[in-house]
């Protein structure tokens, strides 16, 4: 179906959804413009109209009425991520649900909570401050938690607390035509038939709109201490991690920094760290059991010629630290005055990691582009920030080769081409040498569960 | 369709299946019986053949045969499950995967394996034992680690490590169709797609035939140790329970036994331990973590009115100490020469725990019947296995209305109808209480992914 065929927004939809959200909805063009658009270099596909909701049933008469038409839907959060994921490539109703940022309850006892999605996670660990407990998934940007589970985002704490995949317990979404379900029970395990809660998470919008998550909750630890140490090259940093990670120490995040990402960094966040490869590390325990990781860390590091860790024990200096490490795209991107991030995204088993940094990093320095490199390596996971002017041509065409190779040295290495970012339109063509037959299944339950293609069309899987 | 109607079981069938497997398959009544009953009272409903495969090939062709005739497929492992998942409900070839048994790959330094279906947990443990590593998910039975995944298992080690869920990287599956995917590559995250590996794991063989798993590994703790304590009541043990859990104690295995069960743990097991409800507890970690965990254990076990704690340090010492526990169900059926367990399984929130098994074990000294209460209660999961007779009508009808006041119960409590043991047919009736209307998307999947409804047709979604 064309996007001409399928998008029939007109005035009298219109007239609907004013009847449904009264003044909460709009065709501005200033408003349209700022939500077709995430941060990255993809130019704005605005929709044609943007829904602000307050409930879920607000979203679900939004929904069926586009469903009555065939006019797409895409579910916009906080608008931070990276592969075009809110662009209207088909035009249609954009539903906003930022406004839907209420905490809905906190079982402290068991452990978990439960919010609208445009809550976002510093919002929600605000919220939790005086409960001892904390929500630990970080992707850097103050994303919305609707929005981080519909990317099945992860970052920094990953190594230790997972992702979004294992911290969703439940979820409430509306379907294509408007139907409202919950994905599963607020128990710990289950085996009830087939994983709804998994099926939702990383799909993007083009299932459904989430309209609540419950989420997973740890006690904040006893003790944390972070610390930034510097390595004389790549290959010595990326060995510390996967020996760090093979060794079974439960670190709670440890990231890697190239020397061109340190030298951004220092420029943006105006420190004075070596221009070197750097290991980021925050440890997490009981006192004893941080002291006893520490030792562990720092003699493996040690061994590969690191510098002394450099530590940052008080909650104020942790916070600098992991906000120079957050501003890490930000940094890039200002490395050259208007320039635009193109941010990659591979993940491969830790045993490949060294090659693929390795050779990554080589590629990138006969590419002649600026790419400082970034991960979160004890995951095996890592990006490049390719910072481009998106009007050159040529440099276009230099970064999507130096993505693209990247991309297949890690399939090729039984890695994935996204590791936290999703799919959106960015990686579409990947999907078929991730995949292969696979990606049949993923069309078959698309057609099943949206057979009219209006849920975000374009993301993901292309009918 | 009726069983009648869809299975074209013939003789011209089973000539097919002997060009591909040769003299693996038989239709003896003997082999068809076995094949159509699980360790459950639940009774043997017998495939017309049974064919041992030894290849993904030979089960991607035998499931073409089948497929092109619209004759049923059960996958079978060990028949260890207990919800009928094996009976075959509308005839048809069952597809034995227990000779496809070898371990693929080790990748030591990632920390996960390739095996076929057929292997075993402790056959698994066996072959990893010069390694340093383990796969810690244990549900009792020495399953199948491809029926393991089938029904999402999970057992003993859960609290700690997670379930099959959380443990399962990417499989490789036969669709209906004969078509071979994997459902994923083998890095530690991805976010590229929908998550096809979490929808086949506890698919109960209703959306294809597992023909490889890919497993995470962990490094064998430095420390372990294992002890049992008694207690006073029920409601103190629980309670010690639910205050280790929210206290963050990363235990690896805390386990409940009622007085009936203790009784009939000593009986079967010749021990002596004190028929009280108690504990048994399992810490892993390092030396001084281990030391850390039970001091705070203890200090909670103390405060609730505990027995001291009768240490197994040794492997060995361990070892019978979880045989034992491993051995509950078939010792509590020993209970009664000649008696069938029904095994109910349901899981609550936490907070809910004590209230949920304290109603329960009142509901049960009510009933009359014989039913010991045995539970991961660390996760919110518990069992009680009946013991019946399945020919005495009354005693059956009495049974069946404990389970379900049992899950309706967990239900009510935001818990679900089974925790780890799956749907099969014998809990198929209390999803639609638990689901809602997220059942029809089960649904939904069941018919785009197996439109002939040959896959172990009956289990989780009835069409």
């Amino acid at each position: 179906m064309t996007a001409a065929a399928k998008s029939r927004f007109d005035e009298q939809l219109l007239e609907v959804l004013r009847q449904i959200v009264g003044e909460r909805v709009t065709t501005a063009d200033a408003i349209r413009e700022q939500h077709g658009k995430d941060e990255s270099f993809h130019p704005s596909i605005p929709p044609d109209a943007v829904v602000f909701a307050h409930s879920t049933d607000e979203v679900s008469r939004v929904v069926t009425a586009c469903a009555e038409r065939g006019v797409p839907i895409v579910p916009f959060g906080t608008g931070t991520s990276l592969e075009g994921h809110v662009a209207a490539l088909e035009g249609g109703v954009c539903i906003d649900v930022s406004q839907m940022n209420n905490v809905l309850a906190v079982n402290a006892e068991d452990l978990d909570c439960r919010v609208q999605p445009g809550v976002t996670r510093k919002q929600l660990n605000e919220y939790l401050r005086d409960t001892g407990l904390f929500f630990p998934i970080d992707p850097g940007a103050d994303a919305s938690l609707g929005g981080m589970t519909a990317t099945r985002a992860s970052g920094t704490n990953a190594v230790r607390y997972g992702t979004m995949r294992e911290n969703v317990l439940s979820l409430e979404v509306v379907l294509a035509d408007g139907r409202v379900i919950r994905t599963a029970k607020r128990s710990k395990k289950t085996s009830a038939g087939y994983d709804m809660t998994r099926l939702f998470v990383g799909s993007e919008g083009t299932l459904g709109v989430i309209t609540e998550v419950t989420l997973r909750l740890y006690g904040i630890p006893e003790a944390m201490s972070a610390a930034v140490c510097s390595f004389p090259d790549l290959e010595s940093a990326v060995n510390t991690v996967i020996l760090t990670i093979q060794s079974g120490v439960p670190v709670a995040r440890i990231e890697l920094l190239d020397e061109v990402q340190m030298d951004a960094c220092n420029k943006y966040s105006d420190l004075d760290y070596p221009v070197q490869p750097t290991l980021f590390f925050e440890f997490h325990g009981s006192e004893r059991g941080v002291v006893e990781q520490v030792e562990q860390v720092e003699a493996i590091a040690g061994d590969f010629g690191a510098s002394e860790f450099n530590w940052a024990r008080k909650a104020e200096d942790r916070s600098k630290l992991w906000q120079a490490r957050h501003d890490a795209y930000y940094a890039g991107i200002a490395l050259r005055p208007g320039g635009k991030g193109i941010a990659t995204d591979v993940c491969v088993p830790i045993s490949r990691l060294a090659e693929c940094i390795l050779e990554t990093k080589k590629d990138v320095v006969e590419s002649g582009l600026i790419a400082p490199i970034v991960g979160h390596v004890g995951d095996g996971n890592f990006h490049l920030v390719i910072v481009v002017d998106p009007d050159d041509k040529d440099e276009m065409a230099r970064a999507e080769a130096l993505n693209e190779r990247m991309v297949m040295r890690a399939l090729a290495m039984d890695g994935t081409c996204t590791g936290e970012h999703g799919v959106g339109y960015g990686k579409i063509g990947f999907l078929e040498a991730e995949h292969g037959e696979a990606l049949s299944v993923m069309r078959d339950i698309k057609r099943a569960l949206d057979p009219g293609n209006i849920m975000n069309p374009g993301k993901i899987i292309r009918l």
